[in-house]
């Protein structure tokens, strides 16, 4: 028999592509451009970091060895006492944390734990794209609770999305793609929800420690969710180190147990010098990453006050944490249109916003990660693009 | 509402914590075991490597960040290479190579894009348990096709597991856990197989460069399979990378546009460190490479050695590759009672055979990837224990 066109699975034909990766690959092929659509910090990896890892390689053959597969014992002690420090979550080191590849793989194995064909996982609107193709691959169906015009959570919609089906709720505060933190109030709201319909909490707190006001609330601090509650981390962002592949999670045993499961089949465990980089990052002198906190905030002044200066072709709301904005420009042109424009004729990377789902249209996402240079230079192109 | 007890997924009912994982847990509770039974080899990584990638972390901020997705251009082109060295297979390395966490997260998005609800997956037993977990995970139905009693692979077994639900065939040689080389002429009769009847071949070929008698023949070679293949190839064993967690994968266009979306939400991108040190790996010198296979071929001698002198106790069929040996002992004890009485008794740890799945009843999975002396050691406990 000849081959034919091969048939895949109804999962892969339901999730698509990230736009964020789509527009850096354009871009390579227009050339010249700067970039304010990734997520990525543009810190290295500091050095005492590295020298860990340099010093273990030659110390310790296991440096280069296959873990335990819930990772490290060390290191899952550190994890157990940043959330224990930070969210006042006490977790057993030995049964209910996981150093996973990155935040993404415990998401994903959070997902297709607890997500059967048929079963509904609410996500506020606009959302990071990867959260609905991990429900979409799970055989889930994501439905939108919209955010409030001024990116706000809104307890409301939540509310509103719960159905029978209705399995388990994504939060991620600082949140991706708005730069909203999500008020104590509101989150302390969706907890009830999740309390009285019987929902899973997956709580994403990748930017946890960007905040720049105010610490953020996580859903990680509210006893009552304990048991029914993944909570994701990662050493992606915080310590700018998202090459390394690790994050973590905390679960309570019942639901650890079965992530561990797909964890094995999907990994076999995090990379090792990613895991004596992340533990030397969190028991290592912080002053650094504070320095890193306090540079993109300081990008975030810069960066609103060159929107500001905008303000006639693009409005946004200001972001109090992460390193997103999401800014909405004037007319109907569909974003991709938008984005592609700004790659071509000012050679500037943004993503278009749509592709964060409902709220992010007539919006394109800008990153402020990259250093002030950088960002100086695209709000320049910017303001040449528009005619300021 | 109280929290009930939570409700899971399907699909992570099925599956099961690999015994692989679970015997050193259970070893670490009994103290001072030596281990016939870790798949991993003894070497530590090799200091150019381990200087290639320290070097990078001083010189270049992005060997900590994120890479593009598919993974770093120099090391698929170097894969591509490899592939048409060894196999003779053409690969773009911009189109149909994939950098993964491992073979193990390529053979994870191979089987999600492939594997629908219902559809079957032929598998050879006994198995690598995560192919089977995989199949279970991606809501397949594994249908096992038994080796022959000296472990080949048998055409006619694959033939007659063929049904009209039957999506692919997974061949993985050397073998693990049988050590077994499948020979060409069984490797082309399966071939044909799945020509005649439009599977889906996946060739995980972990542990390729692990074949001491004669080079293995792979599935990858035969280019009637080309439009129908997913070949995975790993960095683990072959080059003592375990703990970097990289792999890769050819497919053709059309199915590594499906993986690539999955590996999106599974992992974004393969560890940096791990593809800069498979990078230097692969294009360093290779003595050190074939020092590794040259000292595991002298240990499958001193293994060999050892249970022949345990004849009364154990038999085995000699591995021609890989480093495992099914050594099946006499009586019917279940294998976990074997293994655990020869970790409680005899301090070695040891997997039971029928983790492996049909065939491996009756036996213990016998690795001899450890060091000399860990070997001697543990086969000394055996004599002891088996009262020789
Ligand atoms: C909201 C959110 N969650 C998870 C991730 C994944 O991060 P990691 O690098 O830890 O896998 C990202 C990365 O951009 C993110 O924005
Ligand atoms: C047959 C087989 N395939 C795949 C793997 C996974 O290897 P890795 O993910 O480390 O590349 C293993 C590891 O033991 C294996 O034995």
């Amino acid at each position: 028999m000849p081959a034919q066109t091969p048939r895949f699975s109804r999962r892969a034909g339901r999730i698509k592509i990230s736009a964020t990766k789509l527009m850096p690959m354009l871009a390579a092929e227009v050339g010249g451009c700067v970039s304010l659509g990734q997520g990525v910090p543009s810190f290295a990896t500091p050095g005492f970091v590295a020298d860990a890892v340099c010093d273990a390689l030659r110390r310790d053959p296991a440096a280069g060895k296959y873990s335990l597969q819930p990772g490290l014992p060390a290191l899952r002690r550190a994890v157990a006492g940043l959330f224990a420090r930070e969210k006042g979550l006490t977790a057993d080191p030995d049964s209910e944390i996981l150093i996973s590849v990155g935040a993404m793989e415990a998401l994903l194995a959070a997902m297709l734990v607890l997500v059967d064909e048929g079963d509904e996982v609410i996500v506020p609107a606009p959302y990071y794209p990867s959260h609905v193709e991990q429900v979409l691959l799970s055989g889930g169906r994501p439905v939108f609770a919209p955010l409030r015009p001024d990116f706000s959570l809104d307890p409301g919609a939540v509310a509103r999305a719960v159905t029978e089906k209705t399995r388990a709720v994504i939060i991620t505060s600082p949140h991706n793609p708005t730069g909203a933190v999500f008020a104590e109030a509101d989150l302390r709201a969706v907890a009830e929800i999740a309390v009285a319909h019987d929902l899973t909490v997956i709580c994403d707190d990748t930017y946890d420690s960007l905040s720049y006001d105010a610490p953020a609330t996580s859903l990680a601090m509210f006893p009552e969710l304990r048991e029914r509650m993944v909570a994701v981390g990662s050493f992606s962002k915080r310590f700018a180190l998202t090459g390394w592949r690790v994050g973590y999670a905390f679960a309570p045993r019942p639901i650890m147990d079965q992530m561990l499961k797909v964890h094995d089949c999907a990994a076999i465990c995090a990379p090792m010098p990613g895991q004596i980089a992340a533990l030397a990052a969190l028991t290592g002198p912080q002053d650094v990453f504070a320095g890193f906190a306090a540079a993109l905030s300081a990008r975030r002044d810069l960066a609103c006050r060159r929107l500001d200066a905008l303000s006639g072709h693009l409005s946004y709301v200001r972001p109090a944490g992460a390193f997103y904005i999401m800014a909405r420009y004037r007319g109907d042109a569909p974003p991709m249109d938008m984005a592609v424009r700004l790659i071509r004729e000012a050679h500037v990377i943004t993503i278009p916003g749509d592709a964060f789902g409902p709220g992010g249209e007539q919006s394109l996402r800008l990153s402020f990660g990259a250093d002030e240079a950088e960002l100086t230079e695209a709000f320049d192109r910017l303001d040449r693009f528009f005619g300021k």
